[in-house]
C-alpha cells in the first residue's frame, strides 16, 4: 500500500461502517482479474460504500490524498474496463453492497435501483410487479446496473428497446469531487444545459460513480412466438426485417447466423438438430412478443407475415416453434454459436456495428477481403442484423499454433478489421465499450475524437483519479502525490 | 466593427462564396433582435456558410483571431438564445444557407437535414415520402432544425415520441476549433467513450456548431381522433392518462386547462363554444392517432375507454370530435390559451417542469402558495401533464400597473416560483432552455450543477467564442485579443 493509499484509508475509518474497507487478500484476489481472465491487476484494498453519502465521502477523501480509484460492479466487462492496473496505484471501489432497489412504480413504469443490484434481480422485482425490464445478457447473473449504465449496455433485445441509454429515465452519480449529481426524479423534459445522465452512459466510471439510476420498465410479455428462416443472403434478411417491423412492432430479436457457423453449433449442443430441412446460406432467429394476453398472437402474425414473404421469395423457408421446448431449442443454437466457433480452433474476435444498411454487404465484402488479406483464415459474422452489429470472427487457418496466432497474427488481423470498419463508418466498439482492452485503437483511428474526449475527462476529473488507465489516457497529473 | 473582426473577415473572404458574408445593416437588423422582441443585440456582420466545410474554415479562422460567434437558425428561440451581445463582439454565425435534406431513406425511417432546414419543410418532405417527422410546435414555419437539434426542442407530440433527443440518430457538427464531429451515419450500436452527439443535443451552440442531423421518422397518420374531457382534478386527469397509456400507445396529445383559462379562450376565440355543456374545474384535450387505416379507429377505442373511465368516476363528461371542424375547433381553444390569458392582464411565465407523478399536487399548491405569498395574483398552470411540463403564469393584481408589475413585482415571483421548482425536484427550464434569460437564475439555484458545465464548457471551447453569454458565463479568457 502506498502512503497515500494508507492516509486515505485511514482518514476513511472513522467515516464508514466496518464492512466498507477490505484489506484481506483472499477477499480481494477474485475482483483483481476479469472474468475471461485476460487483465490482471492488483488492489492494495477494496472500498464497499453502503450508501450514495458514502460514496461522496469516499471520492472527496480520495481526491483531497490523490488516490485513483477504479469503480466496479459485477466485474463483467469484456474489455478489461473494471479490471485495477497491475502497479498497484488504485483501490478499487466496489458498489456492490449499494444492491438495494429503492422503488418500482408499476403504473409510470419506472424503478430506481442502486448501483449494486444485479440485473437479474431487477428483472425478477419487475415481474413480482407485473412488469419488465427489457434489457437482458449473458452475464445478467453478474452484471451490475451501475456498470450497465456506465457502459451503456446492449444485448439481444436492443432491436425493440434499444441499449441501456434508451432505457436509463435519470442518473445519479458522484462527481470526483465529491459533489452529488442526482438526476433521479427523472424529468421528462430539462431543458437545463448539457445532458449530465447523458454524459455519465457510457462513460466507464471514468467523470464519475453512477450510485443509481431510474429505469423505464415495459408491459411483461404475455404472449411469444419464435421463428427460424432460411434466407440466401444477408441482404434478404434484412429486407425480411424491413417487411416484419413495417407490418408490427413486436419483433423483439433477429439473429442471423451463417450455415458453417449454424454446423458448428449443431454438431457443438448435445442432442440438437438444424430448425430447417434443406440446406441456406443464413439462417435467422426471430423472436415476437405481445404485451396483451387477448390481442393477435404474434404466432400468427409470424405466420401470416413469413408467408407472404415466401411467396415474394424473401425467404427460402421457415418454421415456428410448435412448443416452448422447440423454442428454447432454436436459442441454445444461437446462444452456443460463440462456444461452438471456439471448438473449431483460435480466432479474433470482434464486437463491431456499422449502419444498419450497410451491414448485409459489410458481412460479404468485409469477410472476403479479410479472407484475401490473411491466405488460409476464415472470417464470418454472425449476431445483431436489426441493430448493424455483429460479432466479426476471423478463424486461424488449419494447424496454426494458437499461441503464436495470438502473439503474431492476431494483432495485425484486429488493426486490419478495425480498420475496415472505420472505412465504412462504424464502430469498433458496438456494446462492449473501450476499456483498456481498446484504448490504443481508439486513439490510433480516431485521435480527433480522443483528443475531445481527453479534453472533457480533465475537464471532469482533473487530476485522472476516477478508473485510470481505462477509455482515454491523461497524461500524468504534475500535482499527483 | 473591431480590428480582430476586420482580419476575420478579410481572411475568410478568399475561401467562402459572395453570399457567405453580409455586412449590409438593413439585412442584418433583423437578426439581432428575437422573435418576441425582449433581447437586443448588435453584431457587424453575418457570416452565412453554404457548407460543412465553410463552418468549418469560419471557426477555424476564427479562433485563430479570436473572434466569438452567435450561431443562429430560424432566431426562434423563447429564451434570447440566438441573439448577439449588445457590445458588437460577437458575429452571427447563419446556418440558414445550409438547407438541403441530404436523404429521405423511408424504409430505414431516416432523414439527413442539414442545421438550415426548417422545421414545416422537413414534415412536407417526410409526409411526400409516406413517412412523418412527429415534431411540431408554434413556430415550425421558423425553427430550423440545427435550432432544434441545440435546445432539444419539445413541443406538442412528447408524449408519444420525445423531444428532438429521441428523434436525433446522429448529429454533424463543427468543434470550436474546426474539427469536424461526424456522427451521421447514426450507428443503432456505438460504444466508444462519451457520447458527442448527447452533449450537442441541448448544448445551445456553446460547445459546436450543429451542421446536420440524421433523424428518425415515424410511420404517417392514417387515422385520428380528438376529444374533450371534463375531470375534477389533474389527479384525475393524470389517473385517465394512466388508464390509456395501460390500453393503447395510441395517445398523443394529452393537454390540461383550468376552467378558467378555458372560459378566457372561449371568450378569446371569435365563435368558440365551450365544448362541453357542464361545469368543470379542469379539462383535458386528447389526441390519438394510428399508423394503419385498416385497424381499429382511433375514435372507437377512445370511446371505449373514455365510457369504462366515466362509469369509475375517473371522469365527468367527455365528447370525440365529430368532424375534423370540430376537432379543430378543440385545437384552436387550446392554441389560444397563452393570447388568451395575456389579454386578462400582465403576467410571469414559467416553462417548468416536475415529475409526472407530482404534477397534479403541484398544480394546485404551488398555484395556492403563489397566490399567498403574492396577494392579489393569481397563479395557474396548463399545458403538457403527461410530460409534467406546464405552463405556469402568475397573473397580476387587478388594477396593477404593467411596467410597474415587470419592473418590481415580476423578479420576485419568478425566483419564488423557481424556489418551489427546485423544492419540488424540477426544472425551471422544461423546453426553452436557458439562453441569457435564465442563465443567472440556473446559477443561482445549481451552483454545482453550473460549475461542471462550465468546467466542460471551457475543455472544448478553451476561448469561449461560441455563442458568448449563454447557458453559462465564462470568466473573460485572459489570451483573447
Amino acid at each position: 500500500m502506498t502512503p497515500a493509499q494508507t492516509r486515505l484509508i485511514d482518514a476513511l475509518r472513522p467515516l464508514l461502517d466496518a464492512k466498507a474497507i477490505i484489506t484481506d487478500r483472499d477477499a480481494i484476489a477474485p475482483w483483481e482479474t476479469d472474468w475471461r481472465r485476460r487483465f490482471h491487476g492488483h488492489a492494495p484494498a477494496i472500498l464497499a460504500p453502503a450508501t450514495r453519502d458514502d460514496v461522496a465521502a469516499i471520492l472527496a477523501t480520495a481526491t483531497a490524498h490523490g488516490v485513483p480509484l477504479v469503480p466496479q460492479g459485477g466485474n463483467s466487462s469484456m474489455v478489461g474496463g473494471a479490471t485495477p492496473p497491475a502497479d498497484g496505484s488504485a483501490l478499487i471501489l466496489s458498489l456492490r453492497r449499494m444492491n438495494r432497489i429503492r422503488h418500482i412504480d408499476a403504473a409510470a413504469g419506472l424503478a430506481v435501483a442502486e448501483a449494486g443490484v444485479i440485473l437479474a434481480d431487477l428483472h425478477d422485482a419487475a415481474l413480482a410487479k407485473g412488469r419488465r425490464f427489457p434489457l437482458t445478457l449473458g452475464a445478467r447473473g453478474n452484471a451490475t446496473i451501475g456498470g450497465l449504465v456506465s457502459t451503456n449496455a446492449g444485448g439481444t433485445q436492443v432491436l425493440r428497446f434499444g441499449t441501456m441509454r434508451g432505457l436509463v429515465a435519470g442518473v445519479e452519480a458522484v462527481l470526483p469531487d465529491g459533489t452529488i449529481h442526482d438526476g433521479l426524479s427523472a424529468l421528462k423534459k430539462d431543458n437545463r444545459g448539457y445532458d449530465l445522465d447523458q454524459l455519465l452512459i457510457g462513460a466507464e466510471g471514468t467523470l464519475g460513480v453512477v450510485t443509481a439510476a431510474t429505469l423505464h420498465l415495459v408491459p411483461a410479455i404475455a404472449q411469444a412466438a419464435t421463428a427460424w428462416v432460411g434466407v440466401a443472403s444477408p441482404a434478404d434478411g434484412l429486407a425480411l426485417l424491413r417487411r416484419l417491423q413495417a407490418a408490427t412492432d413486436a419483433i423483439e430479436s433477429f439473429e442471423i447466423m451463417p450455415a458453417e457457423t449454424l454446423a458448428a453449433a449443431v454438431a457443438h449442443v448435445p442432442g440438437a438438430r438444424p430448425p430447417l430441412a434443406g440446406h441456406h446460406a443464413w439462417h435467422i432467429l426471430i423472436e415476437a412478443t405481445a404485451a396483451d394476453a387477448r390481442g393477435e398472437p404474434p404466432s400468427h402474425l409470424l405466420e401470416t407475415l413469413l408467408a407472404r414473404a415466401l411467396e415474394a421469395n424473401v425467404i427460402a423457408d421457415a418454421v415456428i416453434a410448435a412448443s416452448e421446448a422447440q423454442a428454447q431449442g432454436f436459442w441454445r443454437l444461437r446462444d452456443s454459436l460463440s462456444d461452438a466457433e471456439r471448438a473449431l480452433g483460435p480466432a479474433t474476435q470482434h464486437d463491431l456495428s456499422v449502419p444498419v444498411d450497410a451491414m448485409p454487404r459489410f458481412m460479404i465484402e468485409a469477410a472476403a477481403a479479410c479472407d484475401a488479406r490473411f491466405p488460409g483464415t476464415h472470417a464470418s459474422g454472425f449476431g445483431h442484423l436489426g441493430d448493424g452489429n455483429i460479432h466479426f470472427h476471423v478463424r486461424s487457418a488449419p494447424g496454426t499454433d494458437r499461441d503464436r496466432f495470438y502473439a503474431e497474427q492476431a494483432p495485425a488481423i484486429t488493426r486490419f478489421v478495425h480498420d475496415l470498419v472505420v472505412a465504412w463508418g462504424g464502430s469498433i466498439s458496438a456494446e462492449h465499450g473501450i476499456g483498456q482492452m481498446k484504448r490504443d485503437e481508439l486513439a490510433r483511428l480516431s485521435p480527433a475524437r480522443v483528443a475531445t474526449l481527453a479534453a472533457i475527462k480533465r475537464a471532469v476529473d482533473p487530476a485522472g483519479l476516477l478508473n485510470p488507465g481505462k477509455l482515454v489516457a491523461l497524461a500524468p497529473d504534475p500535482k499527483a502525490p
